[in-house]
């Protein structure tokens, strides 16, 4: 594969109020609605807004269903969830969620330790969520996490990436995000796994889902772009943190991609000050400021 | 000018103990010496430790002469200072500075604001240091500020850039260091700078010197490197901030910089665990951790 021209424009999909949220302390239902909110405002037109999890296994998300009922809904833009099993898709469908998501890992220990089952269980686990969702004509996003590394067994092998990336598409996920869960890969590396995953499954099929931890997202990002990726997952104000080292950064910042991309001359649709926003709201419900440099350097200057 | 294939190896130049530490509260002088001390162990082979500018414009480094004569150097290992005119050439010379350094802008207002004078003027001043230290036998660095942005101009025209940094190089600097102080750089726009300057002056003369302030930093340095560059300015711990943003990032941290091109295959001779302590030891002094999400993210899994 050779590399193509930079994309024209990028769609950014939000994870902050779930994938960030989901790794913070819990906030209160109004704060995730207001956030939402402020983010349909900023421009954003893909919201992952709720989980259906169990939420014995993650209480951050009970609320979901709340949250997808208070929301103010704009044209164009799409709510998601998290749907695990049968069960979350029922419940996602039953507040309206405009897309749904599975989640694989391609680290066997990961599978292990994070969903109690082996990837290959996990992915036929997910085809009755993807048959129904066909028949209801939801479309279905995978997730693919640990591709540039586990915090359980280390190396991931690529052929496990990639076998997992097609295994999705080729089940009927109109999209495949690759996660670097716990941000520490670099940008040869980031564009080597991409390269390997666009041999399988066409590259408009994929985003980079990648994590901050090692400070590396933005230069992975930016080395994978002329690959022709053109879906960027990022969390406003870097919402999220790293479970697996308490203190560290989670989820690329959006602010920080925006800006980037902006800077390339790529387009977002976002609006970069509603954007940092919205991200200084949600932290005053957090133990931290934002962990956006772009949003801390802004604020800074507008003496905030 | 083409791309060449990545350098193997990538000179790191730290500048935390002067350009970071003049950007922060002061610190005891026994502080910087085993900081300095710190980073030799670590590997380091160029360390901008002093500054010999006037301590009525720049209190922190009052003490530059004691930190000289403290430190333990190490046979291979430079300890450079900054000398904005004879007087302070002199006093670096009196305490066995290695190498010395001049430090002009490319952009007319931040020269007026900072050095009280016009780029052309502050070029001119630099003629006696350099010709006496030709005499002395002392290497001269030459430092270009607001290559890619200036605070109080905005934008600066890539010809004044190649400008200042060809009239450095022309007039004896053994190698041109090109920063964006402000740190507001994206990828593409770091690469045609330094495609630019690279035109006119010789790429294995030319260090990149970024700033994080707005988190581009590694990306921008990334997207440079396949032009071969290969010295990279860097400061541990991200010690700096940014005077014209209060809370702001500074330097792009020396941690997050070796562990990108550690995982590119380039060579650094760093030892990141070394660094990152010598990092956390500094921060004890200053009203904040490290700025180094490669310190915080293995710090946090030390349980730090």
């Amino acid at each position: 594969m050779t590399e193509s021209a930079l994309p024209k424009r990028v769609k950014i999909v939000e994870v902050g109020p779930r994938d960030g949220l989901q790794n913070e302390v819990a906030v209160p239902t109004s704060a995730k609605v207001a956030l939402i909110d402020q983010l349909t405002e900023a421009g954003l037109s893909y919201i992952e807004s709720a989980s259906f999890v169990s939420p014995k296994w993650v209480p951050q998300m009970a609320d979901s269903a709340d949250v997808m009922r208070a929301i103010q809904r704009a044209t164009g833009v799409t709510y998601a969830g998290l749907t695990p099993n049968l069960k979350g898709f029922d419940n996602a469908l039953a507040v309206n969620t405009d897309e749904v998501a599975v989640f694989g890992a391609a680290s066997e220990a990961f599978s292990q330790k994070n969903i109690n089952c082996s990837i290959d269980e996990s992915l036929a686990r997910f085809e009755p969520v993807i048959s129904a969702a066909k028949e209801k004509g939801i479309p279905v996003r995978g997730y693919v996490s640990c591709v540039l590394g586990c915090p359980y067994q280390g190396q991931v092998p690529l052929a496990d990436v990639v076998r997992v990336a097609k295994t999705l598409y080729d089940m009927g996920c109109y999209e495949v995000s690759l996660g670097d869960t716990i941000g520490i890969g670099t940008p040869l590396q980031a564009k080597e796994m991409l390269q390997a995953v666009a041999a399988e499954v066409p590259i408009e099929h994929l985003a980079l889902h990648f994590h901050n931890t090692y400070g590396q997202a933005l230069a992975n990002i930016s080395a994978c772009l002329p690959l022709g990726v053109a879906t960027i997952d990022s969390a406003v104000a870097g919402l999220g943190g790293c479970p697996y080292a308490k203190g560290a950064s989670g989820n690329v910042a959006t602010e920080d991609v925006v800006y980037m991309l902006t800077g390339m001359g790529i387009e977002t649709g976002v609006d970069l000050q509603k954007l940092i926003a919205a991200g200084a709201t949600i932290c005053q419900h957090l133990e931290h400021g934002p962990r956006s440099q772009v949003a801390l350097a802004e604020l800074a200057k507008q003496g905030k």
